[in-house]
């Protein structure tokens, strides 16, 4: 990597998306007189009357969740996606709609209202992707449903509205648009080389060894060479595999110990709770073979300077691109040095 | 429009981008137990010492600002862009980078530290118009600079560092991503019609009055029919015009009194100062004829149920759609509902 680059404004390429993303190295030297953001609570009771996902007590719809023991899923009292819309299109000039349906599903991590994935076992989190790979195979098989989006909105700087540790799930018709521009690469280079691009670039990382944060015999964790958020990683599986629905027993246990290592180093990076919306990225459920397909998940903090001083993905960015204040090297650097231990057990 | 689409999920085509968003009509009515902003501090003093924009104090990069009286800008102390960058491109298997460059300035409002742009008035507002048309000029005109991004990010839950009246202008080499996207449809319309598409679609609303929120005789303000944000407008010229540098002088103040009214309408929605970002979209400064442009501003504000409960574009939106939770139409008429004097006047 040229040394200029290390300092000065340039661009890079995502080559899942196919869009640059501007990076400016020097510029998180400026001080902030700006927001701040209240520090998450961290001491929270294993169970609370007042939450609507605590086992036992009422949810928003008027049901009463089950007395659950392991990770437990229902439909969204509130969907954004409902599942007996009917067909329609609309066209009248330059306006063009068409009906959308789908289910939303939230996924409670744990009955203990006091935890988040960090916290928990690797036994407790291999429920948690067990209960994922449920998910994705029943709402997947579902007709109609072509892709599932699982994700995770961690703190309530990221819209989170309930800290009971909870992920949700989207399932719908329409292949979503950021899954879209995916789709066409991954596609684009399988073709060209019958290998997916994911398993040629964690190669490369693994060779250069200097993005990677932690690795064990299935999976790497490594802040992508195109990040956009100021700690952005991705975990995937070494080998292809297009959906979680494929991972052998013993890769799922290496999926759940990487998850906690993962989690353990960004709760530790702030000495907080991190904040951070995680999605998985997997193959559509749209019936057809999918040897593309690479699955991956990956984590947006946005938290830049410390626990309350967060990066902003405002103007410029909005308007015209995508814009990082250090390198991911820098990242991946910090990251990869801080301790395994969570910082409250020591 | 299908009476059904009004409450039920749907896409809608953004045609300026060509991608789809997701509308959620009945979602807005969830209760809300997760995050507060804190209500925009509105009584500044006209001056503030602690300052780095107000007139003759210091800078953060050790200059002192002149003792202006009209709209200023200068260069960015801590820019993202840096002008003297070398050219060069970087790649290495799947690892592509290259060199960017550009400047970035500032573009102080008023020397009132006290006000916003609905308190200016007209002819302080068309002063401000004045400044961006020749930071346009200037430097679209310089040598390797292709494109120029003025925009402001208003409000501290915008990412705005310093509450004093002010946007920015980031011009650059490379033609960034939101603007490459419009770039192509506007193109493809012009060819096949020999019309911007805008010039069209304006048309179109005007004719329909489902979406519109003011209107004078050269500009329109209306809700988008691809809108993300909730309370997302969109100002355009009713002619076609390529950037703002070809504004007639009536038409500039046209723009200032459109730009008064709208931002009037926004602090009146939750009696507040509205924060959001606004950025102007106008041709590229690459030295080609651009026909196809057709500039306009949008503003993407982030509040939606209140002065203080904003919408989290995360999750989801993060890694599938774009997704809102009121329709276009909800909004445009709450807004054109709403009294055309600011709230703190009456
Ligand atoms: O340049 P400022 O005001 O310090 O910074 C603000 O605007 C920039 C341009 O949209 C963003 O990159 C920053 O994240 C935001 O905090
Ligand atoms: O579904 P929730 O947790 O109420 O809501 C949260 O996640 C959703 C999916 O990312 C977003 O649309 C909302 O803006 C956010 O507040």
């Amino acid at each position: 990597m040229s040394k200029e680059f290390n300092n000065n404004p340039h661009r890079r390429l995502n080559i899942l998306t196919g869009e640059w993303i501007l990076v400016s190295p020097h510029r998180n030297k400026r001080p902030w007189q700006g927001k701040t953001e209240k520090q998450a609570v961290t001491d929270r009771p294993q169970y609370d009357l007042a939450c609507y996902l605590c086992p036992t007590n009422e949810r928003m719809g008027g049901e009463n969740n089950p007395d659950y023991k392991k990770p437990y899923s229902f439909v969204n009292d509130f969907s954004a996606l409902l599942n007996d819309v009917k067909d329609e299109k609309y066209e009248n000039g330059l306006l063009y709609a068409e009906s959308e349906s789908g289910i939303c599903k939230v996924v409670c991590f744990s009955p203990d209202h006091s935890v988040t994935l960090p916290l928990m076992s690797i036994s407790a989190i291999t429920d948690v992707i067990s209960l994922w790979q449920k998910e994705y195979k029943e709402l997947g098989s579902m007709k109609g449903i072509n892709h599932v989006q699982i994700f995770e909105n961690k703190g309530d700087v990221m819209g989170c509205s309930n800290p009971h540790p909870h992920g949700q799930v989207w399932a719908q018709k329409n292949i979503p648009l950021e899954v879209a521009k995916k789709i066409d690469r991954l596609k684009d280079y399988w073709e060209k080389n019958q290998k997916s691009i994911l398993e040629d670039y964690v190669q490369q990382e693994l060779k250069l060894d200097e993005r990677i944060i932690l690795e064990n015999e299935h999976f790497v964790a490594l802040v992508p060479y195109w990040a956009v958020w100021p700690y952005e990683t991705m975990i995937l599986p070494k080998r292809k595999i297009a959906h979680i629905g494929l991972l052998t027993e013993k890769e799922k246990v290496s999926y759940a110990e990487i998850l906690k290592g993962m989690t353990i180093k960004y709760d530790n990076l702030f000495k907080t709770s991190f904040p951070y919306s995680a999605g998985i990225h997997q193959a559509p459920t749209d019936g057809e073979e999918h040897p593309e397909w690479h699955f991956h998940m990956s984590f947006y903090p946005p938290l830049l300077r410390s626990a309350t001083v967060k990066k902003f993905m405002v103007g410029y960015e909005m308007f015209a691109n995508p814009q990082r204040d250090i390198t991911a090297e820098q990242a991946a650097e910090t990251l990869a040095s801080l301790p395994s231990i969570h910082y409250s057990k020591t």
